[in-house]
């Protein structure tokens, strides 16, 4: 999950994530566990508007000072439940879930919304194999992949690859 | 390489070169060893124009096709050479390199260029190798990375992870 | 899953599998989804015996061929169900599961019976995910390793990668 | 590479690398840059003799407390060079390099020795392209894979997997 605990989500899995995506401009996001707000960011490229929601005031307030400094004005910090942020959301083009403890309700009021397209970032095999039951079950599984990156470092002028952890990218919508 | 035997390049792989490669509003870039112009389409998202590269007539011909559907009107096919083009080139902001024989020889010349932004594209572990050794040797590299990704197929309900071919990302410039 | 669709047990999850299972001289071993028999064989090597079990007729019969030409005599080839064997088994040292649908009871005769070492090779994202929290709930569960091998070819005298499906090998027991 | 920098070889890295090996009782075999012996203690379960080569005296000392500890008596521990020990050396069967700085020298004197399997671990990007450069020039080139392994870690009682640093693993010989 795209915890703080963790880190910002790493820049291969944000533009995968942000391929699988497909951000149109003018769309109206979700960014469900925001986190550091890296990935609000990059939807807030090309979508119309963006609410990141995270449950921790500490991810809010960190998310704040990243979104201020990348000069985003169209992106909504809101602190809180996404459950509750969604039973009064009025349309929902496009969301990405970095992390949630609610995801099986989250998924079925996305699915009832007939949300474009969703991306679920799940570092948890439980997770991903949670996020693709449901979205099968709702008919809005579309695909999940897995991807592993490593880096390379620099050893005494030669190269070793050290991998960061992989993580399951799951994706659908009403396509 | 991204070469027509090998199909167009993956979206993944696609998305994370592009991501490393950076593409500003009005850059001048060239793809070499364009292939099915599905990278040159990417940057034409973004760059002012393209210059993509190939010396095989039939990857001409596919890229024009689908170049026309996409569209782009700022990408220019080159059949031919690349180091040649290179020789007679105006400025050139990013390069992408999906395929060539003659990769030493292109990177100095990107390396005398200042060429902001290089990504290099490498399935053969000799070329990942080369690649790096050479941009390490001119100042010009970056980082590389290696990208496994496996995508999720169904088995009777469930789900399997079949792999596509791992690649490495290499990448630099004069940043 | 070790199924015949899908051909005998690599060498090297084979041997890494055997690795987890630290089979001892004069076990008793069941290998259950036994397909082709590749690791029934290879346990055969250590263990004092070998029951391999598969419900498809065809699978015993390709079994059969390949155990007589490893000239092993310290297998049985039990062509049926694994829950039915496990029912009038006596003591079983280790167990491998190349593939099973009823998984869940499975465990739970190994966990009944103290089995020392069992691991589970899973191909399914639900499988790995099934024998984990069970292997959890029962007290079982030592560990999991998700493993992806790419092997060589030679490409116009480079070197190109291909992957071979990725596989969870879950591991654990009574130890 | 096999360094005590790097702890010692991870047993999956190990398991697989013996499968390559393909040790065979009696066999005379010496590991390259033996570190802290564990690829030895394990090729001496099944080979003849070991001979445990590493320049560093430290990688001697840890190697001959562990080599005690595991009990084998098959194992000579040489600190020294490797190139100077196989000038002067007998007949060997199997060959195993976990790190050296004189790798295509020792592959040719294995050549040149008619070593059955050759089995080489390398973590930097460079090694592996020199391995397989060079055994292909001499003409005992096999086989290279990467192997990329992940282990699960509980998190809260759930299932994340965490990556070890990939590695190519180079086999070939006189076979």
């Amino acid at each position: 999950m795209n915890t703080l605990r963790g880190g910002p989500t790493q820049p291969e899995i944000c533009a995968v994530s942000l391929a699988k995506l497909g951000v149109r401009n003018g769309d109206i996001a979700i960014d469900i566990g925001c986190g550091t707000g890296t990935v609000s960011i990059a939807i807030a490229k090309t979508a119309g508007h963006v609410h990141a929601i995270d449950m921790r005031s500490e991810a809010i307030d960190h998310a704040r000072r990243r979104i201020a400094s990348a000069g985003c004005d169209n992106i909504t910090l809101v602190e809180g439940n996404a459950v509750d942020f969604l039973k009064h959301a009025d349309t929902i083009d496009i969301a990405f879930i970095g992390g949630s403890k609610e995801l099986s309700v989250i998924l079925e009021y996305l699915a009832a919304k007939h949300v474009r397209s969703i991306v679920v970032n799940a570092v948890l095999l439980e997770t991903a194999a949670l996020a693709i039951t449901e979205m099968r079950r709702l008919g809005i599984f579309s695909e999940a992949i897995h991807l592993q990156v490593s880096r390379s470092h620099d050893l005494a002028g030669k190269t070793i690859f050290k991998p960061i952890n992989p993580v399951y990218i799951i994706s659908g919508g009403s396509r």
